[in-house]
């Protein structure tokens, strides 16, 4: 039962196609081991973890968001029920740590505690982000550092965990497992600014999503958050009124919105947001890595 | 936001008075470690930790079963909504593997990775268990083995964590780690079927709950799966096309139920049941936790 929804989810064995995607989470903790001479050996079972801790978030946060779709699929609790999927979630949390607590054969009992520490930590740091995401939802208003909480909670601690993890299994120092760490913070605030601005202005071909959905759902992501930061216009107003009902946007009311973010200078604003992480991240020793998570920044967005 | 949950669950701060119980898990670490030579200081991170998976187990359960009281107060879900209750759960979880987890200042890192080894093996396997038991919900019959099955999950899996937990933090060796898993499996299923023995007949001051409740709610207890395995008579008939009907049953037909199992033998069944467990209990070398393992499981019925 619970196999059948976890290979429904992950689009296995009958539920072919596979899901795809970028897979970002362990390409980051595996390049970021092998940028530091680790073996591809020593950090599968990590990069294995961080994508099903992943996946076990999107399972969770599709209740609580009531999300129906993703990706042009069910997704697992509209297939098989509310009950059914959080206990299926709750399955692919155990298997991540199980599947982390096996690499000890390769990294020690002492790096791997401490990868589980970290990991651990980032579910944590998950939760709390979640749990602001959903106030949010009946929020009127969210300052920048409120957003910049949240999301450091639901996207960057797992980018953070991912290069600290990559870090582990390169057997690097304190200090090196600090920067990396900081790294992966970074890339994480900047991951999501960038995702905000798709979910506004990006193309459906690069979201698979319809293009302003965000604003339509009455998301409160860098754009908006960042507008209704500046001093009042009738631009902010336009928006804040429109975020104000709080019912799903209308077609005619989210063109509004698209308006007076670019009056307001909101795109160029989540631009310079995305760019200004990336300093961190170019301090980075290894050049492959570095370039490898500035390019998944750069592409243009539209 | 989620700490205020956590306090609530509990019942600690503004949410006093605590909730009590016997904390028969943490319990059985303390008391497993003690009375093989380990410290008090060693064992108490892994007590705190097995506590709250248990009680994060008890919240997404709530969810799932969708139960709005417990022990007279509100479930979470039902006052904070499903979403908010989900990632409060989900939070726990990951409170109780970092409480763990910094037991390795007493016990050792390859003791702790142990440790997190068979609480997540654990809570995988109690994840099967409540999967099993939301599909009994949907089941016109249920087999003993299938009946078995769900509660090696749902809770003799916690109990063997909780000796196995304990024999790491003293020390103890691969085959006496293994003989207080075995000890723990074993009083966890008597436990088990004893709550389902308190679920028919016991009386309100034993359970905090109405007498006969798990019938009404046409939950698969042993008694009841035991009955229904017997061969066929209008006794076993009768509780068959109780249960067949697939809602709640009224107060006449439990009685109807009651009297069923009463003339089928289903309560003295039950009652062996407990007691075939405890001879694995009786071969425990220490005798204070063998005598309260056992006292546990040895009050009257009623």
């Amino acid at each position: 039962m619970i196999s059948d929804m976890l290979f429904y989810h992950f689009g296995y064995g009958r539920h072919a196609p596979a899901r795809t995607g970028k897979r970002l989470r362990p390409q980051m903790v595996v390049r970021t081991a092998l940028s530091n001479g680790g073996d591809i050996e020593a950090c599968l079972d990590a990069a294995a973890a961080i994508e099903i801790l992943h996946n076990y978030s999107l399972v969770h946060d599709d209740i609580e968001d009531r999300d129906e779709l993703r990706h042009g699929r069910q997704t697992l609790w509209s297939k098989y029920g509310i009950g059914p999927a959080i206990d299926a979630g709750d399955a692919m949390c155990a298997l991540s740590f199980l599947t982390l607590a096996q690499s000890d054969r390769h990294n020690g009992s002492r790096r791997v505690l401490a990868m589980v520490r970290a990991l651990q930590h980032a579910h944590r740091v998950m939760c709390d982000g979640q749990a602001l995401d959903l106030e949010f939802e009946l929020a009127t208003s969210v300052t920048l550092p409120q957003y910049e909480q949240m999301i450091a909670g639901k996207t960057a601690a797992l980018f953070e965990a991912a290069c600290v993890l990559g870090a582990h299994c390169a057997q690097l120092d304190d200090e090196m497992v600090a920067q990396y760490a900081s790294a992966g913070r970074a890339y994480g605030m900047a991951f999501q600014i960038r995702d905000d601005l798709l979910g506004i202005w990006g193309s459906q071909q690069q979201t698979g999503k319809v293009a302003a959905n965000d604003l339509a759902r009455r998301k409160w992501t860098y754009p908006v958050v960042w507008a209704i930061s500046q001093s009042d216009s009738s631009a902010r107003s336009a928006i804040v009124s429109a975020y104000a009902a709080g019912v799903p946007l209308d077609t005619q009311t989210v063109a509004t919105v698209v308006d007076a973010l670019e009056d307001l200078g909101a795109r160029e604003a989540a631009t310079r947001a995305v760019a200004e992480p990336m300093a961190l991240i170019e301090g980075l020793p290894d050049r492959a890595l570095r370039d490898f998570l500035l390019d998944t920044l750069a592409a243009p967005v539209g």
